[in-house]
């Protein structure tokens, strides 16, 4: 069984698990392990009982060892804006609360509220995330002290911002990210222009120079809501995608988040450039912006990953209910119980993820070589006996608090559900006083 | 604060948490204290930290005390079931997997299933549930075993039973069911014909005429998919509604479940005849059977509660994650973020729940007089960090493993996520026994 594996003993060795490889063979050893050697994925098989050299075993007792899940789309700072206001008219909800409390914050207040994200997502198995925020060099930061994979882009609009001032000093600020992060093993940059009706045709054509010169990708909100298709086509007699398309900033660099008011025609075209899609279905359905045509974009061979976008609008972080909505929504929207099987949702959530954010040859899914970003969940418990179909099984049951252990890049970072990279108490407690000034900031009495 | 609690100290005290009482004025005590005296609730009130007598205090902590989740509907024992079949045509599902298995089980079966459905509810935060299922006294003794507040009913169609055979022994099974649990603190009966698809309407008036007769309610499936509407409509020349209308069946007395493919003449007809509805939006969502249109049963006056359904089409019986879909689908689903507010699907898995199964009086608000159903949710944990809205962080945020303790009709049934009814491991045993029957039965190799 060790034949594969050196003399010398693994780093790290997880055991005894149903291992969901998530490669293109959708191999699934029963039960198999995982030997990890410093950040790589050095050995995977069959598991037979016998003992193993490793400095450390870990025994996921039945459990499920699946890659490390990628949030592919994140606010991560905006977990000190959750649940400020909810049900709201999506204009009121913006103008009123989320862009006024935005004109506040600072450094400090991204840097915990990121450090919170971090601690959410980890415990519910997430390993890797790409964010867009204001202050990113902090969620850059946070990421690294959690041990998470992470990508950053500051975001960039055409009016001033609280962290950059002015675009100019946003460019700037931008490409001195992309400098500091250069070879980081866990953190790694994006040009990030908010969206086709906040930022002006120079401004995207300028953020996607920056991109192509530092070859990192270039991501951007695309058709998200009703509202934005009309103001582009009021602005440029064109939908969002061909807006993009005109001004030829269409390309396998580019990824889009949400394109939930997308149609064929769109999908055609997206799929024709090799743009890549983040479908965050959660945030859609509470802010109420519509259902994005995944299986249409699966279908046109589209790479499509999955994301829960911010706190204030989903509210949470959990990519395990994300696929479980996911897997669901598109069903009853199609009346058809055979599209967004288990497995698919599964995929997107993982090497599809991965793909999407151009990390495919390093994460996603568990084969030797690469980086190890593996999770163990727990099924020793009621609502996951027995078990039939683990692929079912994580997405329509599990839940992000049966995640137990993760490990990112080689590292442990969280073993028997205690997360080891940070002060997860200390976190909170910094969340609660950043809290006190949100509450001053939106005369809120609670 | 303690003027209206007798001298004699309170046999149980929760402190110290934000307190929804769910009650008609949506009273909330931050933080309060709930003061329990046998099976009911004594005193409620603003908590000061001051020592109050009680034979046992519960510390909250800081979380959110509310009143126990109603689930309204499941099949209780399908938690053997959970994956054996998924993202299939509705056809397949039926009759190659859950008719066939369903043909095969006994009364042990239905016991093991209902101790696991019982355990996984009662750590979600369910206290009481309403089952339609074979074997249903086996459901009961489940129930009465954990502690639960539940409603049975024998299922009755027209077709031979796995249990009683013909249907004249269904309707004396069911008698036999209801005589024995007269008077129960925790169980109480119904009458369930499955539906106006699989029973004749001599049998459906048949069965209305015992829940007359023993003043229990009638609850059946109604109007669940687009082919029971069309198979209906064939049949007798109208919709489900209008055809239990002109039987002279719809009344207060009638429960039904699901009401998906329903129109507002429907609406209007089981609005005027006061019959009462409960919403499973998973397993609508996952069967792809359509989404009941809830904003407007609500605006027409109807009396909506929440359920899980079974789990082989959800696959959970978790409360919390079914009142997140609740709130988001009906938001796209109309493209309107304003309904199914928090506050308002809250209420649907509590006191409007508890008042569609005819409970009101009971259960389903935490007011002075009713039965002591009282969960806790720990906000402790990163992703319920900070608070600013305890409804929107129950619905949005939390997940049913943030449930630390549990008291149905006065019982310590779950402490610190310890379920202190039932040998939880003994029954995950029993159930994976009978999961192997389960993969025998259907051929699965897994």
């Amino acid at each position: 069984m060790m034949t594969d594996v050196a003399d010398k003993p693994l780093d790290l060795l997880i055991v005894n698990g149903v291992v969901l490889t998530m490669d293109a063979d959708k191999s699934i050893l029963t039960p198999g392990y995982v030997g990890i050697r410093g950040d790589e994925i050095e050995a995977l098989g069959p598991y037979s009982g016998e003992a193993m050299p490793a400095l450390k075993t870990i025994d996921a007792e039945g459990g499920i060892i699946l890659p490390g899940l990628i949030n592919g789309h994140t606010h991560a700072a905006m977990s000190l804006f959750r649940g400020i206001a909810d049900d709201l008219p999506l204009l009121d909800w913006l103008t009123k609360y989320i862009f006024p409390v935005e004109k506040k914050i600072d450094s400090e207040f991204v840097r915990v509220g990121s450090d919170l994200a971090c601690a959410e997502m980890i415990l519910s198995g997430t390993t890797t995330f790409c964010d867009m925020y204001l202050f990113e060099d902090e969620v850059a930061q946070a990421a690294k002290a959690a041990g998470m994979r992470c990508i950053v882009g500051e975001v960039l609009y055409d009016f001033p911002s609280p962290n950059y001032g002015s675009i100019e000093n946003g460019l700037k600020y931008t490409e001195a990210l992309i400098k500091k992060w250069l070879d980081d093993p866990l953190i790694s940059t994006a040009v990030e222009p908010h969206s086709v009706f906040t930022c002006s045709p120079s401004l995207l054509k300028c953020a996607y120079e920056i991109a192509e010169r530092y070859d990192v990708p270039m991501i951007l909100h695309l058709a998200e809501t009703m509202d934005e298709v009309s103001e582009v086509r009021d602005r440029y007699g064109k939908g969002p995608v061909e807006h993009l398309l005109s001004l030829g900033l269409l390309g396998p660099r580019l990824i889009a988040d949400h394109c939930v008011q997308i149609d064929d025609k769109d999908i055609k075209v997206l799929a024709d450039a090799g743009v890549k899609v983040v479908h965050n279905p959660e945030s859609n359905m509470k802010l109420a912006s519509g259902i994005a045509p995944v299986p249409g974009m699966l279908d046109a061979g589209l790479t499509v990953g999955l994301g829960t976008d911010g706190c204030a609008s989903n509210n949470n972080l959990d990519l395990i209910a994300e696929m479980d909505t996911a897997a669901k929504l598109h069903k009853v929207a199609l009346m058809d119980p055979t599209v967004m099987k288990a497995e698919t949702v599964l995929l997107m959530a993982t090497r599809l993820g991965a793909k999407a954010l151009g990390m495919e040859p390093i994460t996603g899914s568990l084969e030797k070589g690469k980086k190890a970003d593996v999770i163990v969940i727990d099924i020793n418990k009621p609502h996951l006996t027995p078990m039939y179909n683990p692929y079912s099984h994580i997405v329509y049951a599990a839940m992000g608090s049966d995640v137990v252990h993760s490990v990112i890049n080689g590292r442990l970072v969280m073993e028997n559900r205690v997360v080891l990279t940070m002060d997860v108490d200390r976190v909170m407690d910094a969340a609660d006083k950043k809290a006190d000034d949100v509450r001053r900031w939106i005369g809120y009495h609670s």
